[in-house]
């Protein structure tokens, strides 16, 4: 039985999926959410996977981060867009030596959350899985799974394996989560980005999905172009991907069972996209190195104009 | 009266465009057409304009080159996406001294088009108007109408003012089209190129009329760097398109009435785009010559994927 004392923030497939795997090995995980609280309170959260499903009772779901107080580790799960709200929720939630996981895609998120809980170790954490909420406290966990850490440090030095790290990876092992524990945060938020950018961006302007977009000579041309530019840019950096990290990409991709991505759940649903931390925030370290990314640009300002368009 | 007697090869809004003008100021002019030549036999030609409509009646309609032959002048107007079939149509139209004009959007299509017709002149017509063929033989003719002719020369040294060019924009010009006629096909073929590559491609990718893209600051940014990718190709080529050039597209584009590009209309009808003479042949020079193009070669992967899915 798990003894850290859990907040996840959001009801969301990230943190419905990974909370209900830490609650239902016995940590104490309070949820803070907003419009799926009373469900959860009444009706526990249910995680459905291809080889069976998770049922949880009895979950502590609050919209007031007081009510739940300070724990020893805080999951951010929330979308991108909903940034600003942390400047509220995150504070009451901390105390000195908790341990802030932002569970959430792009680029500077941490050394935008850092300076809101100055006294917590603030962490990424990339999630490498396939799930969606399909309706209020109820999450689909499709495929893969697996989860990267890694520690921030104000000034982007590799952090290695420090021991927030390791006490977060014990407890998602613990709950049969892969884990890895990468030195270089900045490096594997640049490996994130190597899929995300293209395949996020694509996926909407393209209306497609990853096995037509891998599919088609064109795209795939246009898609490698693109991870390209990106690992360009993590090179210029100092967090570079490594040799032949592309290629595996694009295989990896080739393999993978057809996969709708996130953004383009969001566009189809009408919600704002993530273009600021997995486009706009990249670009900028790219354009302050120097980095030519005029694909990404491009790709960037084609989101934009349809996110506009899309919500107006 | 004119006197030149006239083919024109299609019956789609160029083609009945200006081939009604010709016929109404009593050019002998006949069309070569499939579908629509029943109807323009029995019930005409009918353009109509913002300031009013003109009416032809007895046109002459044939689907057999054949049974035109030979012309003095043979209006090319017909979807670069159909040229292969003018090995077949174009000789019977053709005896020495005949004058062909490409009125098709794209580059190097004289140079395709030539070597099949050795005793003609073949001229480049770039047509700036915005005109729908509505139903056989009804076309509207809504904003615009100037055309530019230049001379097709096998080493694409500019031809200056010929003969040919004279003589065709006098017809033009008898009927009240504006004509201009620079030294330089292959200049005004990159010039055309300038708006075409841009705003052609982005309305299908970002499902968008001309006001939005030239509306919206992201889009706008995109459509100046594309723009300039062209540009710099032109430059490379020998054939620049000229100082500011990129500056008044954009301004008269800003000034233009809203506008769906013939290849959004092709799109959403759900016929072949006319990729290879806007996209490859152009992007195939640059590249020839070094020009880094990424942006036109990303919006040619992007449209080549979506025509594909289109018509499958």
């Amino acid at each position: 039985m798990g003894s850290r004392r859990y907040a996840v923030i959001g009801t969301g497939a990230i943190g419905g999926l990974y909370g209900a795997r830490l609650a239902a090995e016995g940590f104490d995980v309070a949820f803070l959410g907003r419009s799926d609280v009373d469900t959860l309170r009444h009706h526990g959260l249910h995680v459905s996977t291809p080889t069976g499903d998770l049922a949880i009772d009895g979950v502590t779901a609050e919209r007031d981060p007081g009510r739940i107080g300070p724990v020893d580790v805080v999951l951010v799960t929330i979308k991108t867009t909903g940034q600003a709200a942390l400047a509220e929720l995150l504070p009451p939630l901390v105390r000195p030596g908790t341990i802030v996981v932002l569970m959430q895609n792009g680029f500077g998120l941490e050394a935008g959350v850092a300076p809101l809980v100055p006294e917590a170790t603030v962490l990424g954490g990339m999630c490498f899985v396939c799930a969606t909420r399909t309706a209020p406290g109820r999450i689909a966990h499709l495929d893969y799974g697996s989860v990267t850490l890694g520690e921030h440090t104000p000034d982007g030095v590799p952090a290695g394996v420090t021991p927030s790290m390791s006490a977060v990876a014990d407890d998602l092992a613990l709950v049969g989560v892969r884990v890895s524990t990468p030195s270089d945060l900045l490096a594997a938020r640049w490996r994130k980005l190597v899929w995300n950018m293209p395949f996020n961006g694509l996926s909407v302007v393209l209306d497609a999905g990853t096995d037509e977009m891998i599919g088609d000579a064109r795209s795939r041309r246009l898609v490698r172009a693109l991870m390209d530019e990106v690992a360009a840019a993590a090179d210029a950096h100092g967090h570079g991907v490594g040799e032949g990290f592309v290629d595996t990409m694009i295989a990896d991709t080739e393999a993978m069972t057809p996969y709708a991505p996130s953004m383009k759940l969001d566009f189809d649903a009408g919600r704002r996209l993530e273009l600021a931390a997995i486009y706009d925030a990249p670009l900028a370290v790219a354009a302050s190195l120097g980095v030519a990314t005029p694909r990404l640009r491009m790709l960037a300002d084609q989101l934009h104009f349809l996110d506009a368009r899309n919500r107006r």
